[in-house]
């Protein structure tokens, strides 16, 4: 159905349309998101079963079916091994994990209709039509013939990772990677000879959350990785450039840092390090770490002012909320919940230093929709470091992307957005996710054009920059 | 008007007239709400008059004349006794009740602009023209015509509640009883063999708040009606636990829940102990109260876990926020304030002892829309327990419910909502209300449905279950 | 284009017509903005360039260019003087302010885009166009006709603000003044002759806020202009009164307020007193400032009870966020930043004492919307002396005001609100703010009718009066 999704008025409908299709075939630009990078490294790689790669790496579809009663171990969900995990109790957490993939995918069609009218329903319906070619619904009754008709095409090379990058016309993909990770696979890539842009993205949280769960063990990763002891604070720092550096010489143009607030304060050397000694004898406490992480995004923001990789902020995941979840099936679960947000008072020391520096950029998301129009884009609107990430999350959707419009650009404009992350480690959902979005601004800017706030001049130039131009700029990839 | 309400587009018109149809004639499940079962009781309870029907009973309606300088008086709100009324002071609280109806009913008649474009101007204009047959405008020149129709309505025999009971298709309805009742009325129900089902809800505020007005004789008459002296924290539980079991022998299947906060902490059982007895001394502090209450709010997780009762929480009301209109007139008079609220802190510590619990219902219900898409449906999307109340008071309204809808169905679905509650104390109102309810749905969906979001087979039963299945089980109605 | 920005419906669009008609030429009431009263005392005063009267004063249109990278000095925005600036430092805030205004302008016309879709874009289209008369688009290559087109509009005596006021039919125009403000101004046009009804307001807030910059030459100022020594805090509250009777002999009948937070805090005598001599001293706390700010607001509003003006309370805006662009260009540079905000709390102890009042009017501002439908509308649906003010600064927009009235009109009715404030410096701009409300109201109303919420006396009436008659009774303009 071409013109799906766009409003009902001929008018609107109509240039909206004119719209999509002037970027419809635009290459994809992909600057954040969670593909694993060992897909490309392997000219061969092959998905597993349609479970394999539809289900039970996707958090998005098991939470779902979670919250209506279908244990974790019904949808083939891997427990953590027996020692970690604690005894099986109450009905909710049997023991025993499904390993038969088609009766999977049989109580995930049994129950399909959870998904109606969202995201995650419409996605996988699009990309079932588009990326596999089969339209039958999912339904009970369609299990067996889309699980045969997904898994034959999973066989064939035209679903080699390789081949799909082509297919979608993804013209780079950045990947998310942790400060300690040596991008081996990165480096296969680039020996390959293959022709496509995956580049490493540096993620630093494990070694800057010095309450998170191996914190010591990636400091001592850390130190291996660098090839220099970190004992102190001075040297913590000075490996850390020194991972920076290695992934920008790898290709990375950004960093990205996930916190659970946005606070930011700037400490003195010599505060830092008495943290972070308190750190290395498992002695600090959980202020020393809300401290230590907010004065880290100053100081890494410090190192994007001279590297020039763009920083990303993602903040306000409760991550791992459900405890017997985390013990048992570890993280990632689907059980990380949005907190209240708040950015004007939190981000002031970092922005008190770097905010005013044109020729470097800080682009942040969040998961509370109240922060767009009174904090975000003002911000965005004043400071010449800021961009908008686009919407996070439970937000990437028709109506979470609307609002964010609706709330953004009469006070920031569409200039000082970052345009679109398919932020997905769903790869073959990633072209659907993209005409999603293409699809929700040439939505919009059709309803400005036809009311008269823009004329077309302008619509046509907002639909690229947002669907190609604002992407590739933001972060750096046109160079 | 058939298709009022709806939106425009003629596709979507058209859909949303076919949809509702599919489901105006289905039963009305009213699963919370505030109508006075004493009603039922007396086969021939007659209404008093219109004003005694519609205006004094009614905080939505008074509250908003009061807003523009009208008195309570004038609108015949009665006073508390002398004795406890402080001595009327400034111009806004003159001494002297109005006693005359119809002159109460002209002064509301002469300034119902008031209400225009708000849902209780359409409550009240839709339950005139279907339940009383009278299409005439609320205004001044109207309002004796008016009165005098209403009037000889509720003079008759099809105005009895058991009559409108069978005309409004009633399937289930809850009223909302304090722990303490001995539920007499709805006994008398029973035995006087009437087929309609009225079912009591356990609401235990009363005996929980420790700094409430009446917190000691309400543990006094617990005792009493407990048949066992409540002296300590254990014998509290105990009797609180002989009740839910008398309620649920009564035919409850639920319990409500109302707090400032969504706080909640599991204290052990000498902590709570000790409050209790402070409590019991009059030295609760306002700190003891705030924690006992989250302490009860576990404790009553824990009971409903064990007797299945379906457990409703409603919070962020700031009750009787104006102290000169309490002083006056008591509680419930149009001043409560809502308060900004959050709930994935504040309810973890029940959720990670219940949340897990698939046999286990919590419905949820708050006043700060913000927590619509940020908390309530990313937690009802995971945990099995939640479930997420229909828009309460001032957003059970055409924007509220869309902007509730627009806001939860993309990241929860819809088979985590409870369905629709009218939550009313003006029992005539009830059809009108589901109207409303049924009406946003059926547009909502005819929305989704002529943008491609979802097909027929959908809509269908989506609107069937967000306008009966939903809250029929949600409540354990189909038992 | 008669219909622009109207919805698409062919009937919603026809309804939005007549009813925008039925109130387009109708006189402009301007309560409350920041026009410079001299505008008016000189009947000959000229603008000077468009650059002096289109972007040098308007923070709306810097912001945004320097969110970009474009240093306020090349825009022409003057730094202070070189003693008090701090010296130049880093490539953003280069030495050297443009003084070619023209070439400013070129500037100006060459980023036009990042005004794509934003109140600022619109309102200076259809500015140039409906008072300029010019239609060709911002952009670099019509620079300098449009230039050349404004300055010589500028140099007619029909561009004299006197002349402007008439053909723009403004009815009465406020202006805010300082607290210890002689109204020299003021005089000159009421001794003028001229008929025009330009009055002040009383905006006490640099001799309120303790921690303000200036604020003991500001007391000083006050002693000065009250004709007696503010030595104490009750010489201050005389002197107070006293400024307030002056301000409302000239005309006044509003003061205006703003403040962090929406915080008030009733205090005895003794304690005001005792932060009032350590304010004095130079040794008032920051909890000092902000205790007192709230006790003040409490004291205005008793003032207000006693004089009758109307009082208005801005708040949750943080001024001058950017500490390099306050040092070195001062205040209002666009890094005003809001915060969240919070009534039900913060403004009880005022409401306590006086929210009863209803012969008083207190009008509420802020930027956090979530306060819309949380707590303004239903505090403004009970409380007599509230009043809502419309969408400010940020959400002076298409949709930041129809999210306003899609979030507080079913709550509390059209009845409390304050109608329209268009709140600008920028005087040439006035008629298309008010018509770009007119048109919102019109489209919203316009929605409710066709589709049944409200009929067409109703929908006439409340055009009328959010066009007009609310601001006029909510100001007292009509006495």
């Amino acid at each position: 159905m071409q013109d799906r999704y766009f409003s009902l008025d001929p008018a609107q409908r109509s240039a909206a349309r004119e719209l999509y299709l002037s970027v419809k075939n635009l290459p994809l630009i992909c600057p954040h998101g969670h593909v694993d990078p060992r897909l490309f490294a392997d000219p061969d790689y092959q998905f597993g079963s349609p479970v394999n790669l539809l289900i039970i790496p996707d958090h998005y579809v098991f939470r779902m079916l979670y919250s209506q009663g279908i244990a974790l171990d019904e949808l083939g969900i891997p427990s953590l091994s027996p020692s970690k995990s604690p005894p099986a109790k109450r009905g909710d957490l049997p023991g025993g994990v499904e390993s038969d993939h088609r009766e999977i995918w049989r109580l995930v069609c049994a129950n399909w209709r959870l998904f109606r009218a969202t995201p995650t329903g419409i996605w996988l319906r699009d990309e079932l039509a588009d990326v596999f070619g089969i339209s039958l619904k999912l339904k009970r009754e369609n299990a067996d013939a889309i699980y045969d008709a997904i898994d034959e095409k999973l066989q064939s090379d035209a679903f080699r990772p390789r081949a799909l990058y082509e297919r979608f016309n993804i013209e780079a993909l950045a990947t998310t990677d942790a400060a300690t990770d040596r991008l081996e696979a990165h480096q296969a890539i680039r020996d390959s000879g293959w022709g496509g842009r995956i580049i490493p993205t540096f993620r630093p949280d494990a070694v800057v959350n010095i309450n998170g769960e191996a914190w010591r063990e990636n400091i001592d990763r850390l130190s291996d990785v660098a090839g220099s002891t970190v004992s102190d604070y001075g040297s913590y720092i000075r490996a850390l450039e020194e991972r920076r550096a290695f992934f920008k010489a790898m290709g990375a143009t950004a960093t990205d840092h996930a916190a659970l607030t946005a606070y930011t304060e700037s400490m003195g050397a010599g505060e830092a390090e008495a943290i972070f000694q308190r750190a290395l004898a498992g002695e600090a406490t959980a202020k020393d770490a809300a401290r230590f992480s907010g004065h880290m995004l100053i100081e890494m923001a410090r190192m994007s002012s001279e590297d020039g990789l763009v920083m990303q902020l993602h903040i306000g995941s409760w991550r791992d909320h459900n405890p017997s979840i985390h013990a048992r099936y570890g993280r990632d679960m689907g059980a990380d919940i949005p907190i209240g947000s708040e950015f004007t008072k939190n981000l002031k020391p970092l922005l008190d230093r770097f905010g005013n520096q044109p020729d470097m950029t800080l682009v942040l998301f969040n998961l509370d929709e109240t922060t767009y129009s009174r904090e975000l884009a003002p911000l965005a609107g004043h400071y010449p470091i800021l961009r908008l990430g686009p919407p996070w999350w439970f937000f990437d959707s028709w109506l979470g992307m609307t609002r964010f419009l609706d709330a953004v650009v009469e006070t920031t404009g569409i200039y000082n957005l970052a345009g679109f992350n398919d932020d997905t480690r769903a790869y073959p959902s990633i072209p659907t996710r993209h005409d999603v979005w293409r699809r929700v601004c040439a939505d919009w800017l059709a309803g400005q054009l036809v009311r008269g706030f823009i004329d077309e001049e302008d619509a046509f130039e907002m639909i690229r920059a947002l669907a190609y131009d604002l992407a590739k700029q933001t972060y750096r990839l046109d160079g």
